[in-house]
């Protein structure tokens, strides 16, 4: 018998932004009573209007089994840390601020029993530098959800140099509990599996867009049209194996060497931020969404969400086929 | 009145491999009387076979807004290219071999009118070296396409050195008549935008399996559950701005040092290919799929394709907003 061996065990979650609320929603859904603590004055307040509208979003989406009711009954929302008292795991989803963090700890560790499980849903600090400032750095890892994330797979775990092991598979398959479909980085490297992969293709993009061979919106169609059409079903290794191993290899020696190297930000990209920073409005269409465009975007996203998640769960590998995948490659 | 500006022009197809056949079965969905030719012995009458299966699945699809009959009553199969002569669009699909292409081109040039414009469905081979072997190179283009053709909205238009770029752009125009989302590529680069921007993430995934930090399935996993979750609907540079642009400069400039930049194919793939070559059957499973997984992937991964083409087609751009792109990155 484990100590976190059912979803009746009470969560914690610190730091009640979009993202905390949000995985607040997430865990309700799984089942797990939930104490959120929101750290900065006033935002228990806003927290607990944001989360009663997500719990109303994924009702609508039908990812509350037991309903909006019995989620909130199950919801302590608390501003003092001493509320964590039974929790068996605290997530923190604090500002990315390394001395803020520092401060929470210390304050979930005076809380909590030293068996509990303190993870960060940062995506910008390594796992091993926060482990340093825990009592227990083994019993500390990276939770990384993807937004909204009660309506997303996605969960990325992610251990430091002291993790168990153990404990990281252990929370894996509390991941699989809350219907994600986790996956484990084993080492603490810089920017974790998904914005490695996913800023290997901003670097070639931005590189071929200032370079004039493309332009941004061909860019996008070409993702949504190409990898859009396979990625949600196969991501990319499986889909290099549907489509044949050989070909990739000869492509894989032609092209590695024509690829971006880049380590500088492409110009093209500091313009853009720069210039939003200096405040430069509506003027040459600076910012990325006029107020109605962000809101349909918003509103369209949200929708798509939905969708999509309904199209992956038809499409769940182990529907498909049952090969042993490691072995396959 | 250019000399194509209708879809009653008839378009020739050079070629009815998988991709060729499935050319055909897209063009003669968007209305166009189609010669198809065969330019290997025997390749005719499996073609025919190929491509009336193909039909079924598109008009299943609801891809033949006039159905299968009108459709085949509007191809022409042969294996002589002189029934090319009426065509103002020619098609290349035959093998990735230079000296195969050249041959193929002397007999389509001969065969058209100097107006007729040659394309190659090539991913290979520079769209500048094939220019060089047609006698109008002004009027030779890459036109590539994603499988299967009729169920896609991928198009990739690439000028060679000398490829006329209001012709290119006609070509763009014309894809879009047949209901693809093309992109245009100016310059002729090696591995044209798609395969750029995918090997740019082969190369960071794989050399993250063979450092032991990620396995294969959770890269994949990674992959489809979060990129997965919104690439369909935005492509990369849209998700960007819609998630802000000032956090991703911090990113860009903290992760670029660190991607892998290699130029040798990882060991891992390597391996791999070459025991396939060396005919390791079933043996540690090299083979990527039974031959009863193989089928419940191409019958799973053909649904997919329906529902991500219904997914994306109701996610358009133009239909969250109109605000224009190009000034808005």
């Amino acid at each position: 018998m484990g100590i976190h061996d059912t979803n009746a065990t009470p969560v914690g979650v610190v730091g009640l932004g979009l993202m905390g609320s949000s995985i607040v929603v997430a865990l309700l859904a799984s089942g797990h009573p939930v104490v959120a603590l929101a750290p900065i004055a006033g935002e228990k307040e806003k927290a607990a209007g944001h989360i009663a509208a997500l719990l109303r979003h994924a009702d609508s989406a039908r990812r509350l089994p037991w309903g909006i009711e019995r989620c909130i009954a199950s919801l302590k929302l608390v501003e003092k840390y001493d509320a964590l008292a039974e929790c068996k795991v605290v997530l923190e989803c604090v500002v990315e601020d390394k001395a803020i963090k520092k401060v929470v700890y210390e304050h979930i560790a005076e809380a909590v029993s030293t068996e509990a499980i303190i993870a960060s849903n940062t995506s910008a600090i390594p796992i091993s530098e926060l482990q340093a400032l825990v009592p227990h750095p083994e019993r500390f890892l990276g939770i990384h959800w993807a937004e909204p994330a009660y309506m997303t797979r996605f969960l990325e775990v992610t251990c430091g140099r002291e993790t168990d092991l153990n404990l990281a598979e252990y929370v894996v398959s509390l991941g699989t509990s809350w219907g994600k479909e986790p996956t484990l980085l084993k080492k603490d490297i810089r920017g974790f599996i998904t914005n490695r992969l996913m800023y290997a293709v901003y670097r070639e993009t931005l590189s071929l867009v200032e370079a004039g061979c493309i332009s941004i919106s061909d860019a996008d169609k070409a993702l949504r049209y190409d990898a859009g059409a396979w990625m949600t079903m196969m991501g990319i290794l499986e889909y290099m194996k549907f489509t044949g191993l050989a070909d990739h290899l000869e492509v894989c020696k032609r092209l590695f060497s024509q690829l971006s190297n880049r380590e500088d930000v492409p110009p093209l990209m500091q313009r853009q931020v720069e210039a939003r920073a200096r405040g430069v409005h509506n003027q040459s269409g600076l910012y990325p969404y006029s107020e109605a465009g962000a809101k349909a975007w918003e509103g369209a996203f949200s929708h798509f969400n939905k969708e999509i998640f309904d199209l992956a769960t038809r499409y769940r590998k182990e529907q498909v086929h049952d090969v042993n995948e490691e072995n396959v490659f």
